[in-house]
């Protein structure tokens, strides 16, 4: 960020009055410059036992699979989003289920939110950033060929609390450069026991 | 939004080449100017049967009490976040346990996440952003001087549920210009029954 998107003058990058953190600020017009999270919003749809993934035509992770999900935009909601993704990029009709993670990935300033969801109909087809779109079986599933670690936790937690018998809700930190998923704030409802359907 | 922030050159509002929706595109280097919803973290700190409020010194609603949240930054999880806010404005220390409410408030693109707290002592002060803080029970909560609807509905919530015997997940959408709640994606695990301690 170099210049002020208000005015055009050249940015300052300093910490202002009142302010604890540095901000890009415009020394002509005043205008404080903020930068905060982005979220992701998608979901895991549901046929039978399977779940419906994407092959990616885009950069980053081109070729590898994922789920629907994208940048949440101005003026939807975290669900309106997640549907609409899932139709951008699998040509998918959903039903939206509970919010099933939250990851945190401050590293990149990034939220991600996946719903559960349950697939409609057969007459998915990929979107211009898909490649491919179809159903996996659990052992199907390309592990070693996931996109993103946000995508493989939210299908690990998936299959075993399907394989436990109940769905929670798991929020995660996924940090740099380690990779490890900590689990950080679990909320504890998210027992199988509490949970079973 | 009128100047790219990357080379300072006059932007067009148009859509871009595989995309759908208009954005702030510089024609000099082709940098795309995304705008997303911010989200709004803090939470509800817990003293014994009371909860511990802030009356903003700033504006928007100068004068009227909220619970301590504001702006997710750059290189925080949402509980760090919501750590942060409650620090600076009540200077109170807490313990966060689980996600407990989401709302969309779309016409502004916001998306509020609060926690439930712990306040871990009664050392709590006024931050800058705050004119007095304090702890209220339930029949002395000032309903008619609640800064925001967001905050209005957590507290309602709140003291529903507690009132129930159990604390729930709660997602809903605030939307402009009724105000009415809707609750959306209400999740099903958040029945006081599942969740009872």
């Amino acid at each position: 960020m170099n210049f002020c998107s208000h005015c055009g003058s050249p940015l300052e990058f300093r910490i202002p009055e009142g302010d604890s953190l540095p901000r890009h600020v415009c020394p002509a017009c005043g205008t404080i410059h903020y930068q905060n999270p982005k979220m992701v919003v998608g979901c895991i749809p549901e046929w039978e036992d399977k779940v419906l993934l994407c092959k990616r035509a885009i950069e980053p992770k081109y070729g590898l699979w994922t789920l629907p999900a994208g940048f949440m935009e101005n003026g939807e909601t975290t669900a309106e989003g997640a549907l609409r993704e899932t139709w951008e990029e699998a040509g998918a009709r959903v039903e939206l289920g509970p919010l099933y993670t939250l990851f945190n990935l401050p590293h990149i300033d990034q939220v991600y939110f996946m719903f559960r969801a349950r697939l409609l109909d057969l007459d998915y087809q990929p979107g211009i950033e898909s490649l491919e779109v179809r159903l996996f079986a659990e052992h199907e599933i390309p592990w070693d060929q996931i996109a993103f670690r946000t995508v493989k936790a939210s299908l690990e937690l998936y299959f075993r609390d399907r394989a436990n018998g109940g769905f929670g809700f798991h929020i995660g930190d996924i940090r740099a450069p380690s990779g490890v998923l900590q689990p950080g704030l679990v909320v504890p409802i998210a027992t199988a026991a509490a949970v079973k359907e």
